[in-house]
């Protein structure tokens, strides 16, 4: 079925809640895909038995169920459009993961990224919405002389090849045997990301704008360290730290922030546990705290911090504030 | 006690964790009070073996407990500082409902109500803030030869004299042995809600700044009544219509929700049911809806409808556009 410029497999979530006789469904989407999902109700109540209900609040991928929602108004399933799951992630009731995919062209984005990478051995790596075109990307790399290596991620990585802003073990676990990446994908964290978690060069194929950046990614990676040490400078003198924790199911880390409060109370700091859903600058204006630890989605830090009137960190980065170690790491959840 | 300049009984929030050995607590308060819940956390952490966390996320009242968070933290007890009990709403663990009292001057501020009060029967309203000091209220209305009578609220009521936002049920409960109603607290929601859900003159007092106000209630319950028909007006050729039902404990109304579908449907519009944890204008913007209903608190719409690109209403305010009723009524939570 096509919404919008996406398109996914109709049938399979008709299937499943005809299988199942499921009577309620509760459909989430992300923001972009939002405004398309009253065709996506109509096709499911049309042809179905359920009846469908719209989860209106953000939703921000495999690791944000409205598991509250479902729960309180009873469901049968949530569907959830735009994601592959997380596989290691137990959900307390039936979730339908729907890849969507989006009009672009892969293809099209490796060739004009070939005269930018270095060497033969090359690591392809890509996010959700294009892992479907990942054998023509390979496909493209292979014609033109190249060895493309697909890693396999962690437990939290549905496809081999697939990253997510907050787990980029499918780049880590072949980074020895590339000798640079190429990213094929939209907006700048994930090459960013990848570039941070690994010391090989990143090129960073857009294939819906045709755009490839490489220099640019290693110039904002040294922008981000900048301005993240800069943040560890500023919570040098903190006395009162929050440690953030989310109550999304896939951004729950309350043993990362049990482990960060015993380090810092043993450093003479007094710590607060902060539950939040949402995680936004307010925090910061109604706390009296003199630095914010967010143990959730490590994009929040990484891409909201300075909307934070005081510093925000993650956990790996409070390691270097206690010098616990002196070698900047990528947050990432497990 | 005391944190900022409110006042509650610290003990007996001790005494329930220390009763049940409760180990893990959530604690969480209005916005108004969030800058001072560090003190309570040390207080509860010094003198029983509980950890606290503190919920950030905003808190709309006793009505909006978070359940998710405290499911999916396994807390053992949420304390709830800020707000009296829902007596019928129930709720799946221990929750403390720790009222707070303000430094008010309640006795004043209905001496000086006095000379606008009417008749010499008088309606004794308060809200959950000021409901100690309701024998005081009363002694001075007796003082000065008025009869005070104070109502019983329906079963989301916890005290007597008490109005929610949400529920008027208690003024309702002794409008016709009235002739008047004093509402001392701040704020014009609730002196509006009594004046729209009963037909006598209500003198508002506020024992903070001793402003003491009659004929601007009605002059705003007339400008109130003028946006709302206006809402229901700009309605009347809505093709497709967005039921929200709200997934705060307190705010749930799928049945409401269910009612009005059928009816909307009947009249051959088109409907569908939007889960909202937080409900804000961004709903009209992202929905291609021609009119939205909220069949959460009724304040939101009451408050919050102009700030909506296209209209918000009340389920009581469909009757009216589907011409089921002509007569306004306050939309009510019980």
């Amino acid at each position: 079925m096509k919404i919008g410029s996406y398109n996914f497999n109709m049938s399979l979530i008709l299937d499943e809640i005809k299988k199942h006789g499921y009577k309620t469904v509760l459909l989430q989407a992300p923001e972009g895909v939002k405004k398309y999902v009253f065709q996506v109700v109509d096709e499911i109540e049309t042809k179905t038995k359920a009846k469908v209900m719209i989860s209106t609040d953000p939703c921000y991928g495999a690791c944000d169920i409205p598991v509250h929602a479902a729960k309180q108004l009873g469901v049968d399933l949530v569907v959830q459009l735009g994601h592959l799951p997380i596989p290691n992630l137990k959900l307390p009731l039936p979730v339908l993961f729907m890849n969507i995919v989006a009009d672009a062209r892969e293809e099209e984005s490796v060739k004009k990224a070939i005269e930018k990478l270095e060497g033969t051995k090359i690591g392809v790596v890509t996010t959700a919405q294009h892992i479907e075109k990942l054998p023509q990307m390979v496909s493209v790399l292979k014609k033109n002389g190249f060895i493309p290596v697909v890693g396999k991620g962690d437990n939290r990585i549905a496809r081999d090849g697939q990253v997510l802003g907050c787990n980029m073990s499918t780049a880590q676990s072949i980074s020895d045997k590339v000798d640079c990446f190429l990213f094929v994908g939209t907006g700048r964290f994930h090459p960013l990301g990848i570039a941070l978690a690994t010391s090989k060069p990143v090129v960073s194929a857009n294939p819906f704008t045709l755009e490839v950046l490489k220099s640019e990614i290693n110039e904002e990676k040294k922008k981000l360290m900048k301005k993240r040490y800069g943040a560890i400078a500023a919570a040098y003198n903190a006395k009162t730290f929050g440690i953030v924790v989310s109550v999304k199911p896939g951004q729950m880390r309350m043993k990362t922030a049990r482990v960060l409060e015993k380090k810092l109370e043993n450093a003479g700091k007094k710590v607060y546990i902060l539950i939040a859903d949402d995680i936004n600058p307010s925090l910061a204006k109604t706390f009296d705290v003199d630095c914010l630890v967010s143990t959730a989605c490590p994009r929040v830090v990484l891409d909201e911090a300075e909307r934070f009137e005081i510093p925000l960190l993650t956990p790996t980065e409070v390691d270097i504030l206690l010098e616990e170690t002196n070698k900047y790491k990528l947050d990432t959840l497990q």
